[in-house]
């Protein structure tokens, strides 16, 4: 059997009632889509329903899909429920091995056949989350960044007993609910952003690890730097301007040298009791006072406003802003 | 002799033609500030001039001070011409370490006592770059992003045989020009956000040079997923609100386990012609018919919006957007 054309789902089920999960069913809400939901948690009804109305007034801003509506998620009871009329599983499960393995073969056994699977794990390859699941063909991942309804980023990828038809599929989908895709033709842990930002991150654990910065200076070093750049200009054509005329040319000509200065550390840093400590109250510092939702509203907001400032919200023109020539 | 009040202040000296030192004159002239510039380029006025012309339509959009005017840049013939008035020097020349050394000395012999000399270096301490000057004491780095004239991060650092006066100077005084700075107590190779972003960029190379993304996946990695969120909210505070509720103490416990995955490599790449050529083709594809102009305009307009949409212009409030509770 073939899943439907990815026009044609309406029908979408999310696996797990955590920020991730949650939002994914915000996205599919927005978007228009019966959501049917499900987590083994007793409290995940009312979880998955405040992590909606938290994310719905932003959606609200972004503007809603016609009959978007949130009384069209249903929290199913058992597994099987919500996945037996599945046009589409996203499984949000935490990020253990054992769990995934077990959880994406019970998915498999309940999901009408041909229907896409596809796990929002951070890190691991399906080739090694596939291998208890009957039909290992239509699992396949779907990376989100948080918060799935707002951050446009997916990146997709088979592992080896994966049908790159499916791959293909969910590539389609999920541009149809309006996701910014990126389709990887081959495994790579951590995939392409993530790996990125690992990079960024273990580099600020190492320095908040030695006391060579805090929480806030290292999150003011990117909201006031580089992080103004990123939000429309990615690091690669962003150094490229570094090299003035000459471009990315001039610039490797010019910093090549020192790109085997010692400026980042190289093994990750043991996440011992002090770091643990340092992470949590930094943060507890650089948030002063605001509560999470406080920041999920504010992040929210950003990230609309970035949007729409740099364009990427249709219909919301920016003045003076000038399109690329053609 | 101590130097003016960085209230005070109406002229600045900045050495280096590039795409550095024009960006500082564009900002200090914009600021209101008689720059006097300098760089042995032969071409060095048609440069900085052209410079300062392509940086200025984004400044006006920004607000000039009262009485800015590009007319208030003087190019001096010679290095001591340059400096003989000065009351703050920001150095920017290229990244040789034997350049910044003989320089800084003849920039030191050459300008007003107790004046302060900032070098933008992006990555030598100034304790290996002080050596050679008569008075080191005022010596310092004030490392800025690209472009330095709408990019409000400065880092600014002293070296071991630098007062601590004149590291508080320099920050006070590039807070009066409109700058966001950060004041390390330590030199650490590659600051802070180098160090971050020096990070990310070291993946990307890996990734480019094992064929696993292209440059346009790397940076639409980053555009469409986490840089949306890094213009006005750091990675720390991000990672933490995917903790959920329990913020980073959540996320460290959920994702602690995970960290020593191999989402990273380790050593920088080589830089061979294969990799090399691989990130200069790579660019030229992403930038898909834009020049460097058409790019630097894009990139400036961008900034502008983002500086805007999150609230961070004076007088230009948002829409829609709630401030952060008191």
């Amino acid at each position: 059997m073939t899943p439907p054309e990815p026009a044609d789902v309406t029908r979408v089920t999310c696996v797990g009632a955590g920020v991730i999960g949650g939002g994914w069913a915000a996205h599919f809400l927005a978007r228009g889509y019966d959501v049917t939901a499900w987590d083994p948690d007793p409290e995940a009804e009312s979880k998955l329903r405040r992590l909606v109305d938290a994310a719905w007034p932003a959606l609200v801003q972004l503007g809603l899909a016609e009959g978007a509506s949130r009384d069209r998620l249903t929290v199913a009871p058992t597994l099987e429920g919500a996945c037996a009329e599945a046009q589409f599983v996203q499984e949000s499960a935490p990020e253990q091995l054992d769990l995934k393995r077990d959880l994406l073969a019970r998915l498999d056994a309940a999901t009408p056949p041909g229907v896409v699977i596809a796990s929002s794990t951070s890190g691991y390859p399906m080739t090694d989350m596939q291998t208890e699941a009957a039909d290992p063909s239509r699992l396949l991942v779907g990376h989100p960044f948080n918060p799935p309804y707002l951050i446009p980023l997916v990146e997709v990828v088979g592992g080896e007993r994966t049908d790159p038809d499916a791959v293909a599929w969910a590539a389609r989908f999920y541009d149809t609910t309006g996701k910014s895709v990126i389709t990887m033709d081959r495994e790579l842990p951590g995939f392409i952003a993530n790996r990125l930002q690992e990079a960024l991150w273990r580099e600020a654990l190492h320095m908040v690890a030695n006391g060579e910065a805090t929480v806030r200076e290292i999150d003011d070093s990117i909201t006031e730097g580089p992080g103004l750049r990123w939000a429309f200009m990615g690091p690669c054509l962003t150094f490229a301007l570094a090299g003035g005329e000459g471009g990315m040319a001039h610039m490797l000509d010019h910093f090549g040298p020192s790109l085997k200065a010692p400026w980042t550390r190289l093994e990750a840093p043991e996440l011992d009791r002090k770091l643990y400590d340092g992470m949590v109250t930094g943060c507890a510092e650089a948030a002063a006072g605001r509560s999470s939702a406080d920041l999920v509203a504010e992040r929210d907001q950003g990230v609309i406003d970035v949007l729409r400032a740099t364009g990427r919200l249709p219909g919301q023109p920016v003045p003076g802003r000038g399109g690329a020539p053609s």
